[in-house]
C-alpha cells in the first residue's frame, strides 16, 4: 500500500501553509509523491483558494491527493492572522508536529516533513527542546549527539557539528567523541538515505587556514586530526581538516559528498549562499525519514503570496527519495 | 606622463611568475594598463618562453610594455625550482616587495600589486609582520587597525574585522573602537577607490542568527550595535548586525556595497565560494593603491602551466581603475 508523507504545517501565521499549498500545486511538474498536511485547515484557507479535502485516514489522503490537498486538521489555531504569531498558533504548531511524528512512527505515513516554526513562540508555551530536530529525535528515542542535522542543496551537503551556540563557546564544545559521533552518523545516513555506498566526508578546520600547522590555533591538531584518524580506522572515508575558505567553490565540491563543519555559520553560509531557495534540512541518525525546508517562518512576508516554495518542494522530493532508498533491501 | 603599475613577483618558486606572465599575455583582451614585474627575471624565464625586457626605469617599462613583459630584475633568487621554495627565494620575494613599495611610494610607479608569498618562508628569514598587508602599511606609515583588507569579486566585497587569529580568540579581540575604525576606513576606501559616494556597509553578526536578541551570545548587542550606531552618527550608511547565513545570496547582495565580517572565514568562505578564480585583495586606508590576487603561492601546481591568472588579471585591472579614480579631483 502506498503511504503518504506527513507534513506538519509549522506556525500557522508563518509561510508554512502557503508553501505547502504551492508545493501541492506543483505536484505534477515536480513529480512529488502523495502527501498530506497536518495542521489547522483554516490556516491554509486563509492564504490559498485551491482545492483541499479534510481526511482522517491515510488511504483517503493518497486517493484524494491528485484532486485536492489532503489536510488532517487539528482545528486549534484560533483566528489565524498571517504575519502575527500568537500563543494559540504555537500550540497548534506543536500539536501538528506531535501528530505528524506519531503518524510516521506508527508507519501510517511514510516520512516526516516539518514546516517552519517560531522557536520564540514555542518557548513561550513551554517547549524545551532547542528545535524541532531535537524534539523529533527524542520522540524517536535517539540521543541528540547521534541525530545529525544535514543541509543539502543541489551541489552541496553540509553538517554543522555544533549548532545554535555562541561562537566563543564552539572550541570548548568540540571533542574527539563528538566529532567521531557526527562523522559516523553522517556516513551511515548518506548510505541509507542517499544510496552512497562509501560516502566521502571532508572536515573543515575551525581556524583560519585550518590553523596553519598549529600557528593559528590547535583544535585541528588536538581534536579534528585524531577524530578523522579514528573514523578512517573504522573504514569511513574521512579527510581533512581543510581550510574552510577554499573548500566550497565548484571544483572543490567535486571532491566530497559532504562537509562536516565546526560551527553553524561555517556550514550555513556556503549552503545558503549557493542554494538559498532550495536548501533542505534532513535529520540523519533517526529511525524515520525527516526533512524540512531550510528557512524560517518568514512572518514578514506571510499572507502576501510572496513565499517561494522551492525549499519545501525539495524537502518533499528528498523525503520521498530517501524513503524509497531505505525500502531497498541493499540498505 | 603615464606611470606603470609595479607588480612584486612573490615567491619565485610559487605561481607568481607564471600568473604575471599570463596576465601580460592577456593585456589586450583584458585591457590592462602598463605594468612591470619586480623580481628575479630567471623565475619568469623558468616557467614562460614569451618576450621579456629588462628595464631600469619606468618610462622604458611603459614604452616597452606592448611588445614584451618589462622586468625590473633583482637577480638574487638563486636557482629557482618551481614548487620547491627556499631561503634564497624568500629573500628575493622580500627584496622585490620592498623595491616595488618604494617605486610606488616615490610615485615612480602608479600602484602596487603584490604576488603571492609564503609566510612560513618569510618568517624563516626574520620577517616579523603578519603578512604583506601589514608590511606595506608600515612602510606607508599607517597603523595596522587603519589598514583594511578587503576582498572583492564581481558580485561581492567583504572585509574581515579580525584576520589570522584562532577562532576562539575572535570574541575577545572585537571592540567597539576596532569595529568603528574598520567601518570608517572601509567607507572612505570605497569612496576613494571605487567611486561610491555613500557606500552601504552591512555588518554580519558574530553568532548564529546574529545572536537572536542575545539568547545565542551578546557581542551583537554589546559591540556591534553600539559601533554601528556610532558610524551612523558620523553619517556612514552602516546597517546590521545581520545573520551571516542569509547575507550572501544573490538577492541579499543587492542590498549593500560591502559586508564587514567578524572573522576570517566569515568573510573568506562566501567570497571564495562565489569568486574563487577572480577574487582580489585590496588594502584600504593606505596613501597608495595596493591590490593582490586573493590566493596563495600554490607551490603544488607551480611550474606546470596550470595556474589560473584570473585573480592576478582582476587585481591589475582593479589597481588601474582605483588609480584613475583617485586622480579625479572629486575624490
Amino acid at each position: 500500500m502506498i503511504r503518504p508523507l506527513a507534513i506538519s504545517m509549522g506556525d500557522p501565521a508563518g509561510i508554512g501553509p502557503e508553501i505547502i499549498a504551492k508545493a501541492w500545486a506543483a505536484r505534477h511538474s515536480a513529480k512529488l509523491p502523495p502527501f498530506l498536511a497536518v495542521g489547522d485547515s483554516r490556516a491554509i484557507a486563509r492564504v490559498w483558494d485551491g482545492p483541499t479535502v479534510r481526511v482522517s485516514d491515510m488511504a483517503t489522503a493518497v486517493s484524494a491527493f491528485d484532486e485536492a490537498l489532503p489536510i488532517l486538521s487539528v482545528d486549534d489555531a484560533g483566528e489565524v492572522t498571517p504575519g502575527a504569531p500568537d500563543v494559540e498558533g504555537a500550540r497548534c504548531a506543536l500539536h501538528a508536529l506531535e501528530l505528524a511524528v506519531g503518524l510516521v512512527r506508527s508507519e501510517a505515513a511514510s516520512a516526516l516533513v516539518t514546516g517552519p516554526v517560531s522557536k520564540a513562540q514555542l518557548y513561550s508555551i513551554g517547549f524545551n527542546h532547542p528545535g524541532q530536530t531535537e524534539f523529533v529525535a527524542e520522540r524517536c528515542g535517539v540521543a541528540g549527539a547521534n541525530a545529525v542535522m544535514m543541509l543539502a542543496g543541489p551541489s552541496l551537503r553540509v553538517v554543522p557539528i555544533t549548532t545554535h551556540v555562541p561562537l566563543a563557546e564552539v572550541s570548548g564544545l568540540l571533542s574527539v567523541d563528538l566529532i567521531v559521533a557526527k562523522g559516523r552518523a553522517t556516513a551511515r545516513g548518506l548510505s541509507r538515505n542517499f544510496g552512497i555506498a562509501t560516502p566521502r566526508l571532508a572536515f573543515a578546520g575551525l581556524n583560519p587556514h585550518a590553523g596553519e600547522s598549529g600557528t593559528i590555533g590547535r583544535e585541528e591538531i588536538d581534536l579534528l586530526e585524531p577524530a578523522i584518524a579514528q573514523l578512517r580506522a573504522e573504514g569511513i572515508d574521512a579527510t581533512g581538516p581543510f581550510a574552510a575558505d577554499t573548500l566550497f567553490h565548484a571544483r572543490a565540491r567535486a571532491g566530497y559528498d559532504v562537509v562536516l563543519c565546526c560551527y553553524h555559520d561555517q556550514a550555513l553560509v556556503p549552503i545558503k549562499t549557493l542554494h538559498f531557495d532550495e536548501g533542505v534540512n534532513i535529520t540523519l541518525g533517526l529511525p524515520i525519514v525527516r526533512t524540512s525546508p531550510d528557512h524560517g517562518t518568514a512572518f514578514g512576508i506571510a499572507g502576501q503570496d510572496r513565499a517561494h516554495p522551492g525549499a519545501m518542494i525539495a524537502a518533499i522530493a528528498m523525503a520521498g527519495e530517501a524513503t524509497q532508498r531505505r525500502a531497498q533491501p541493499a540498505n
